[in-house]
């Protein structure tokens, strides 16, 4: 994997993600393809949404259909008929907020599936075996991901487990030669000088780039931008940046102004089975009866299928008789809109004009709350 | 609307029907589109299977969203985006199947919603006034769809009834100008002098095409067979025959021998999402075990997207799962088995080689039972 920084804009960056598998230009926003499909997406609705790589969960695939299940199928590119990049998580997250029965160790953790009530066991190595058996251009060692809000005793406990369990999925990732790279997770809970901690013990075992745990998991909206800009200011500028299950299109925005490159998050794909349409004006929310003879577009900004083809009154009918075409087109479209903003702030900052561009989108987007809002729990890693 | 016969192989018969928006090469299958929308698939997926014309439900959107609200919309084809050929039923068959607290007069039929509770009432001119509203290429006076079986008596009474209201609605039609066909639907339950005499009465009447309604509704399969004989050869051939709620596929090899035209069914897209593939060796059932691993199409005589890009193995995966995304692919896979199965018994009509083609898809396409075989109840229309 080869990262080159196009251009800087302040602190934030464009960049060149080189895969097995493509070129990813950063910042890039990654649908969640929780079970080996970005939920009511086709590859061929990704690739029409611009789509350049996409996450999946090493936990649930684990659980089904099993990932030596997926390999030999020939990976999860041919599993899923994806071509482009494909990045895994650790399975970390998961295990702490969907799992039952955690019992943890520093060997690892044992927990029981929700899906047929079986006891797996998760250790670092296994994390990677399985991550190794799926075959993502991009890999997370495990890590354990603390709820907010948190001891400082635990947190630092945690920490120190995330740090031991990082050092040996590096070594179990050795041998695997190059063609998946991995990620270290800097944790740290909501401490800033654990953060520090976490970032520079990351960073002095060496990773192929780093992501940012344990944020947008209901610490304050302010906590999570300090805590995000702290972060990347201490990890290298030459490597790719990922904040993990990040966000709301102006968390995007805000954290690429810190200097992220990556995101994930379900809000795209799961608002529109909940019938809300991003746009630049902000959501829309098809149920209101405002809707009901909107001849108009979703939104007049966008180029995907369902703008082209549909009025907003036809994509609430289909939303209220519960139609399933209502997901695919409203999930098109939000997957569209976010792979749009993150388009337009590349741009931005290869002509030198993100503060502007910031400008802009927060004139139309509004932005409900403000300093002090109680942050967003993550939007549970199971979309 | 204009039908010529292109070619007759003992019964069998390929035409070519010409509509507001479209020819239509018959025998041909219609997609159902429940509620302006074939379940699961948008308008490029029904392009991409072949599809010539779909059928939407009156009784549906005369609820949901309201024929006025379709209307102001510009009318059926713009409000889902499909520039082809669209047929609507009457309403009649989803009133008598679904609505609550029915009261029928010689006036109409007062029913409440299950949507909301709300009261209506259907007469023939409403369901003629409603149908205007859509907007559909062809459409149907009210008829009463009797339950299977009925007393002789009842049997009669009903036809009766149907036969007034045909008058009535072909009265509603006639100021509308000629951008939409009406065809007759041809009643008289399972009594063949009642269908005799149903046949002769709704042709006296003079519509552009005829239905055979009634029929798929419990009623043993032989019956079934033997009533269609029946009343397609009373029927005019120079008219199109279109036989309601049918079916199987051995129901469409064996109703186009007996010189029907048109089909229409909820069993390709019913079955779909109970993850049911048709192949011409017969269904498959994903949830079967030993798909787990099977890296094959679904069908590898097939060329839809679902067979093209993913394994049974993954079809598999994502129906265990729940994930919408198995849906839109079995249904477009089994919308586009149902729809080269008509194009293929067309070409082999056109060849004069339909009994051939008749040997060679009972071959291979297993059909459980025999004569005797009770009826499967029509898949209920609201699919």
């Amino acid at each position: 994997m080869k990262f080159e920084l196009s251009a800087t804009d302040g602190a934030a960056r464009a960049g060149r993600l080189t895969t097995t598998n493509g070129v990813v230009e950063t910042p890039i926003f990654m649908p969640v393809g929780t079970h080996a499909a970005v939920k009511a997406l086709a590859p061929d609705d990704l690739s029409a949404a611009g789509a350049q790589i996409v996450l999946a969960n090493t936990y649930h695939l684990f659980l089904r259909p099993g990932h030596d299940v997926v390999r030999e199928l020939g990976g999860l590119h041919r599993f899923m008929g994806w071509d482009r990049a494909i990045l895994t998580d650790s399975g970390g997250f998961q295990v702490w907020s969907l799992a039952k029965l955690r019992k943890i160790t520093d060997a690892g953790v044992e927990f029981r599936s929700p899906v047929d009530g079986s006891t797996h066991f998760l250790s670092p190595e296994v994390a990677v075996e399985v991550q190794h058996a799926l075959g993502a251009d991009i890999i997370h060692p495990l890590d354990e991901c603390l709820a907010y809000p948190a001891s400082r005793a635990d947190t630092e406990r945690s920490l120190e487990l995330t740090l031991r369990w990082a050092a040996r999925s590096k070594a179990a990732h050795a041998g695997a030669g190059r063609s998946q790279a991995m990620f270290g997770i800097v944790q740290g809970g909501a401490e800033a000088d654990l953060r520090r901690r976490a970032a520079a013990a990351t960073v002095e075992l060496g990773f192929d780039g780093y992501a940012v745990g344990g944020l947008a998991v209901g610490e304050p909206k302010p906590a999570m931008y300090d805590l995000t800009e702290l972060v990347a200011s201490l990890l290298p500028a030459g490597q790719p940046r990922y904040l993990m299950g990040v966000g709301k299109p102006e968390d995007l925005v805000r954290s690429v102004a810190r200097g992220v490159d990556m995101f994930d998050c379900v809000l795209p794909t799961r608002n529109a089975r909940n019938g809300q349409a991003f746009t630049a004006d902000g959501p829309v929310t098809l149920k209101q009866a405002r809707y009901l003879r909107d001849g108009a577009p979703l939104d007049p900004d966008c180029g995907c299928y369902a703008c082209r083809g549909f009025s907003r009154a036809y994509l609430r009918h289909l939303f209220m008789a519960g139609e399933l075409l209502a997901y695919r087109l409203l999930t098109l479209h939000n997957v569209t809109f976010f792979l749009r903003l993150a388009r337009e702030m590349r741009a931005a900052i290869v002509a030198g004009g993100f503060a502007s561009f910031q400008s802009r989108f927060f004139a139309r987007y509004p932005v409900s709350g403000g300093a002090g809002e109680p942050g967003d729990a993550r939007l549970s890693a199971a979309d």
